[in-house]
């Protein structure tokens, strides 16, 4: 017998909530969209034109009061995440939230904590590199040894140039280029070389946009690390591409390396003209991301189901905030900085 | 308001039969899957654990009259698309074909003129190509002049080594590799260059399996064609590939060239070792063109819905299969074949 | 004993004789340029110029009769080649003639002759790509067996569009596409398949320059082979290439695949910037095969210091101008042509 | 009227030394190789066969004094270069000297001072990325403001693992990998970005080859630096390298990124077969860089003709080495160091 799908409120209607709805509602038969909230009267609007008959709610409480659902997907303003996730723990629910866990390392724990005591609750971040097949792929080589012990593991997350009034417009709110971006690329590191970073050093500056300082960041920045298994890291953070949307990682490793998204090539064209022979990029998250972004919502409702804990876990969120803003602090006083061993 | 979904039926549940009856079932809102018909009892009793409450069919027949469809999707043995689409036509459904459209071109005719007298019936035929991400960008491309007058429009369709089980098993029922595999090609240049062949040369063997010969066809073939706009066309198809499935197009203008696929690769992994720098390959056509054949099928609905015709007629249908014929006898006859202006 | 180097003389000073005239005085430590030749007035000013001291010549006979050379290296217009190839051969000399051997299969016919009766005498013919590291690559490994039985040899020779205009005031002189350019992809294509075409057809057009057809040629060309040994050919000849000057060959086997050039990058780097991720390309045949080009030269005069025949024959060039000339027949009268087992 | 060749003397016949001894024999017309000098018996039993002639010596002292040279190029063990500059220069020769400058600060201050003495006499040093046509083209851009105002500076000197031997037989007498390896990177850093390091943190550690440790050093490491201008910089330096000689830099700038060998590959040829679609790798830096070995020599003549200074002057010799020292100390020490403003 087919069990009925599982019903998840989405929270949050920006570009990413939106195609979570998306994908609540269309994409998954094992889900449906049950409730919608935002603070955004647009947005409301937007979601009751998109999917009519699904309520509409612009408080969180209200939502959870009276949704009915069984889960929700968290897409909210990253502060809020912690706080909602906690409530909606409370309330019973599973949770899935966007990365980042939380900004502060603390509101992160206390997450971890109230999820401890809620052990039939799946949570899960939004780590959704870990489910893209590029990644997938590689895991599994390094998993089956085969290149060896990684001694290198670089990232990059780069913003399209195209981007930059929306990155700048957030500054008021971010917590650093470290946390906003190269998050992914700590959670990468960890989930792939299955070590945590032992020292941290970063570096950057306002190349191009110089209202980053007005908030202690930089328009591109970079970290050097070194884990405990001494493999060394290096995460480079930009908004200035002038090419596109850029999610580039190689693990050199001592019998071979790997390498994921060199050319962030947008689709299998080659163009040969009097600008030489050339590829177009990728411009955004979403059409890098769009497979995995939809897989990991499979992948959430396919834990609920088999009631097992999921790929990614808060301790996962908590971990890469706790990296993300060492970088960033190491940024902020120019001088490499010991992580505790947890 | 929303309308409530088309409800279609798959005929045939071969790899790709299966393939779309999920894509009905599950990853379009817009259609459910209303039934289900194969002569294989192990076809049916996959359909039965899969779609549960899906009713199945043995006998097409059996399955117009009882399963209130509003169309069919056909992927049935090549042979029997022609008298399916016209049956399923009278009893007044949609239809999607997969290709070829017939394996004849008398029997292409017939559904011709049959679809001639169903004007307000969607009859759409599988070029799914049409329908890929990286063939919408060249086609575009080449619309907004981007490449000038096309010189030279170059397609290979391999088959990896791996499948030639399969490829030799068909060989009684086939109509020649050139309508099997580079039917999709002959459709490519049909639809990329708006011209149609004025002459078609052939050639190819049996390099590897000299079964081919038996039935008059090649391991390996390729035609070389001139169309009526001058252009020409350089067609190859291939059953022995080591490296896997390629499909790899490329279109040589007066200003430009474009090419797709030119490097068959799985996805974004890049692998340095002891073999130098490489890059695996797709292995299947599903696994290249998942998204493609998900896009058509949902085309497929929004004609129905928009009471519009279709991307891909029953004449491009037909079409093809005159071409990939005519490309067939040139290959026995070792000729140069001149083709009709129609 | 270091012997002293080959005293060559370089006969005609067009772009590739000057780059033939300078190997021999500066490039080679084994060879000399002993004369110079050319009966341009502003090509014996460069090179008095640029050689001072080395003798010019306004006339091929006075300088086989006074230069005391071992050998001349013959960059003159084609249909000089045979008869200077044959005076030098009848003077005692070794000789390097540029390709095509000849522009009449006649005139080469009388060569091969002619070098019968001079069994000591080097002549070899500058199909520089045979010199090419990326050639000789490929041809190690398809004579280790590395890509199984050949099925298909394809091959591009493209000029860039900017330099049309060489092309068109050469128009007069030219015996077609097939023997100016096209005459390298058939010596490649008969060194790599080992194996001589059966039969031919050809197309093309002018599809930006008119001009073409008033000499019975086209600005792009294509021919399709088939060879003895059932491997198909396909030639690409072009004159219209935005991109730069592009000389690829593939070839595909039963058991694996090769490409050389798929790329015609002019060197390592990548741009990444608003056009996507780009590399530059080559644009003229000296940029690309500048190594080769020399390396022909110290094989020349390796052959002369051995006295042993040279890796490219007379019966080569008589060879490539036949089948050059039989897909010019086949493209002016659009047909298939058979060629002789020879 | 043409001058006679510059009479130069190799010092040194390992692999490079050779080549550089054949560079001046052979491929530079400007250039003659007036002597040898090598402790190794061997290798002037090698000097003598392979340039009969051409006086051979087994003491520095000796050639000075009896080669009648106009220079000497060195290709002698590192701690040796500083001491025989100096003598070269007090003797009045031009001198060509191989990285690095020398393997203390202290000495190449003194080879500083000695050739300020000398500024008739041209000391150049042998970087010669800065000749290879890849880079020069990339310099060009940067100096044309393509890529804008750069940002990070990355590059890679990589040695394939069948070279280990090597370089755990040099381990004794090597000061690093810095100073071995990554010395060519920093001089690419230093010539590209116009600046100069201000901060050097650095890790690694012994992945495969415990024995590095021995020496305080590590068979792979990496250096993370911010420059005066505020460019970032990451180098990285292996000897494990699976696929072979990798030397790959990238610079990210505001408006565009350059990369210079991301693939190392070998030559022009693609493989696609059982293992993917793949390119053969450089194996060694004499593959890798053949040309601007040759073009750096005739660079160093060029200067001692014209009177001028060259490309790359003892002072770029001695920053590279401070900074590659500063970058080992850094490794040992664990900890950030601070470059003096020089």
């Amino acid at each position: 017998m087919t069990q009925p799908p599982l019903r998840i409120g989405a929270v949050g209607l920006g570009r990413l909530g939106r195609f979570h709805a998306e994908t609540l509602a269309h994409r998954l038969p094992q889900t449906t969209l049950a409730a919608i909230c935002s603070v955004e009267g647009s947005d409301l609007q937007w979601a009751r034109e998109t999917f009519p008959g699904t309520p509409g709610f612009s408080s969180f409480d209200a939502m959870l009061e009276n949704a009915g659902m069984d889960a929700v997907a968290l897409s909210s303003p990253s502060p809020l995440h912690c706080p909602q996730i906690i409530q909606a723990l409370r309330a019973g629910l599973h949770v899935f939230s966007e990365k980042p866990l939380g900004t502060t390392v603390e509101s992160c724990q206390e997450v971890v904590e109230e999820s401890a005591r809620h052990p039939r609750s799946v949570l899960m971040i939004g780590f959704m590199r870990r489910f893209d097949p590029s990644y997938i792929d590689v895991k599994q080589r390094m998993a089956a040894g085969e290149i060896g012990r990684p001694i290198l593991f670089r990232s990059y997350s780069v913003d399209p140039a195209s981007a930059i009034d929306g990155a700048l417009a957030y500054l008021p709110h971010s917590a650093g280029q470290f946390l906003d971006m190269a998050v992914h690329d700590i959670d990468l590191a960890r989930w792939l070389l299955q070590s945590e970073p032992a020292t941290i050093t970063a570096a950057g500056g306002c190349y191009a946009h110089p209202e980053f300082a007005d908030y202690g960041d930089g328009d591109n920045v970079a970290a050097f690390l070194q884990f405990q298994n001494e493999a060394m890291g290096f995460l480079f953070a930009g908004r200035t591409a002038a090419h596109g949307y850029q999610v580039e990682t190689e693990i050199i490793g001592t019998t071979g390396s790997l390498r994921i998204g060199a050319v962030p090539q947008r689709n299998l064209v080659e163009i040969l003209d009097g600008d030489g022979v050339r590829r177009l990029c990728s411009q955004s998250f979403l059409e890098r991301f769009e497979k995995a972004y939809v897989d990991e919502l499979a992948a959430f409702a396919q834990c609920i189901r088999d009631e097992r804990p999921p790929e990614v876990t808060a301790v996962d969120g908590l971990r890469a905030t706790e990296i993300a803003l060492a970088a960033h602090r190491a940024f902020q006083e120019k001088r490499m900085i010991t992580l505790g061993t947890s």
